[in-house]
């Protein structure tokens, strides 16, 4: 006798723990799997690389997610292939056979071809990520200190961040409030306010999924923080001391020390292995395109779900990379495995967006809620109250609320911590 | 013309930070050197290798500290020799002259000639410490739960903790409510309460240096918690997957993959320069004997306070390693400093011992008074006063009694986060 349904899902991330959440009565065995001990909540993983908030706060483990969730086990482990034709995940250290698989693995940056980038200007996307550029940002700083020769000081304290999507913008924000107000009265020799922060993006404006109006009042928030906004720029170099761009025919090289990268996104490997696997087709960005139910072409016991997924079946591009189509994705699968096995029929995915929120910084932010837009400080208390709400456990709401009011007041970010492999010498 | 007085301060521990703190008015230049960018607040660094705070709650950023002191300044950097005959501290990448010099380094673990060991039981002394002691305790439990073999399952269940002093018996206690309550539903296969958690002390005794009903007490309340508590038991060996303890003749080899250390001081390698340098005596710890006044034998610029100093004047053994003499040092060293300005007489060091207090989990502490021993939940209480009054920033006394409260009543540690380099395939 067959045991019951076994769903395996690959990937802790808002898509695959909403489906393994959504599956909590269903009459099947889920093995959740992850290389992380827990889930993370990447949308505040720009405040932890800018010293507002500790990774724990915005990191809650897996197993205490689902502890009370029986029919669910929780795997540490990384899952290297998958072996579609005999139904089982290949882990680095063995494997599990599936009657479902959801692969939630998400996406990384990616370098357009120019990976010799990445040593120079790091993405954000895990917890050591975040505290490498934390590291990167408050070092600079110690180095300008220290620094004597007056060129190389400007090098340390100039910040380039690439990229002007919803990570951008907040990342230069946070460099815009540490500059100005943080760090005001930390140091001796320099002036932390007389850092230069330039942010860079290609199209003509940033935040270029959203209206143009929330666009021009994100610019305008951004330059009120003193950061400079380089729209219609492309990067075409970066090097240990410089970054090289272009605007139109005109080229410029920029001395800095500090370049933070917020801009490609790149699936992640398992979807090259799955397209190599079942013969998926993946979009350039490694993304596995999938079916109207979320499936791979010929596999309908294979979803792929969140940043991993194309889903262009709404409207004719693939959903925006963050938490909504992840989660919703998530909860629509974990309900079609449910009716499959009940013998129903099963509508095609159907994404409901709620709308774009970014802040720019202390009591600012836009919202575009397709009926509603709203910027300044309308739009960061509703960032506040929902990030708040979707944080997933109730002692990180209280942490992270109990540092915000405390930012608010003071300016202080006081998880600004350089930790990790000895940074010393300094490299003036 | 002469400029001010200039004073250096390596290391920004209790010590050196009292040191400065109280020079806040005197007509001085302070230089405080360290290779964090932050004082760490160590007696309660147990708590963020067990996962019940965050690094950042206990340790705040020393030019956030210092920032409205304007005769101080900060510097980032590793004080690599002390150049005593031209009064300079030598740097990584520089150098500094001082007129007055102290040096507060403190102390790191030893192995007693066996440095193999430290790679399989790993010391406590900073941040990295603290998260690198975390990963293991979290990563046996996730190798256990995926281990097949019986006997290797035993030695991932198993954790010894060598040395039974505050470090070892804090350790231990929080080892217990680990395993007995905070991961009590979280696994599928394996009981964490099934596991064996050793404390193994030289002495008779654990704890020591405090009076004997309190070490029984302490006693009592780690085996309530399931410790397993071997007095008189020395260690002899320690492999990858067993340590070896020997107690009379009889030897013993457990086997293990956690050992986690809390024995041996050694003084900083700070010490043995200035020992060479200027001829000052070395204790077999490494630490530096110093005059009644604190100063090396034939330099009365030069301090030696907290854990590098031997100072045996007023009881004829050194003073006990935790914070109080550390403080009390550092405000001496810093009110001699401008007696000596006012060409005043100098009475030499005193030390006031206000007593000693350690805890053993939730409501269980011992606290040595002098004129007043206390075990459980009264020492508990003065335990938690005391901690937070002590922890240096408004905002972390705040985060960490949040902490305190949720964990009290949930038994919950929610910063147990595997973080640092990727530690898969499980090494089953």
């Amino acid at each position: 006798m067959a045991g019951p349904h076994r769903v395996v899902i690959i990937g802790g991330g808002f898509g695959g723990l909403s489906a393994a959440l959504k599956l909590k009565r269903a009459p099947v065995q889920v093995t959740l799997i992850d290389r992380c001990n827990y889930h993370l909540f990447q949308p505040l993983l720009y405040q932890v690389a800018t010293g507002a908030l500790s990774p724990a706060n915005i990191a809650s483990p897996l197993r205490n997610i689902l502890k009370k969730q029986k029919n669910t086990r929780v795997l540490l482990a990384e899952a290297t292939r998958i072996d579609a034709a005999n139904k089982r995940v290949i882990l680095s250290d063995g494997s599990v056979e599936y009657d479902t698989l959801i692969v939630s693995t998400g996406a990384s940056h990616q370098y357009f071809g120019h990976e010799a980038w990445e040593q120079f200007a790091p993405g954000l996307k895990t917890i050591e990520d975040a505290t490498d550029m934390r590291r990167r940002i408050l070092l600079a700083f110690e180095a300008a200190e220290r620094e004597q020769d007056p060129e190389k000081l400007r090098a340390w304290m100039t910040f380039v961040i690439v990229g002007g999507g919803p990570t951008g913008v907040e990342l230069a924000g946070a460099l815009g409030e540490i500059a100005n107000d943080t760090l005001r009265r930390d140091f001796r020799v320099i002036d932390p306010s007389k850092a230069q922060i330039i942010l860079v993006e290609g199209a003509d404006r940033v935040l270029p999924v959203y209206p143009q109006p929330l666009s021009a009042a994100a610019r305008r928030m951004l330059e009120r923080l003193g950061v400079t906004v380089r729209t219609g720029a492309l990067v075409t170099d970066i090097q240990k001391e410089s970054v090289t761009l272009r605007e139109g025919d005109r080229t410029e090289t920029i001395p800095t020390r500090t370049v933070l990268w917020a801009a490609g996104v790149l699936g992640s490997p398992l979807g090259r292995m799955l397209s190599a696997e079942t013969g998926a087709t993946l979009d350039n960005a490694g993304r596995v395109i999938v079916e109207p139910e979320l499936t791979v072409p010929g596999h309908p016991e294979i979803f792929v779900i969140g940043d991993l997924a194309n889903f262009s079946h709404q409207t004719g591009k693939p959903l925006p990379g963050v938490a909504q189509p992840a989660i919703q994705e998530g909860q629509y699968v974990a309900e079609t495995i449910q009716r499959r096995l009940r013998g129903e029929k099963i509508p095609p995915f159907r994404y409901r967006d709620k709308g774009n929120l970014a802040t720019i910084g202390r009591a600012a932010a836009v919202a575009d809620l397709n009926w509603l837009r709203l910027s300044g400080w309308p739009a960061w208390l509703m960032w506040i109250f929902i990030h708040l709400v979707y944080i997933i456990e109730f002692q990180n709401r209280m942490l992270v609320l109990v540092q915000w009011a405390w930012f608010y007041f003071s300016y202080d970010r006081s998880a600004r911590l350089i930790t990790g492999k000895n940074p010393l010498p300094l490299d003036l």
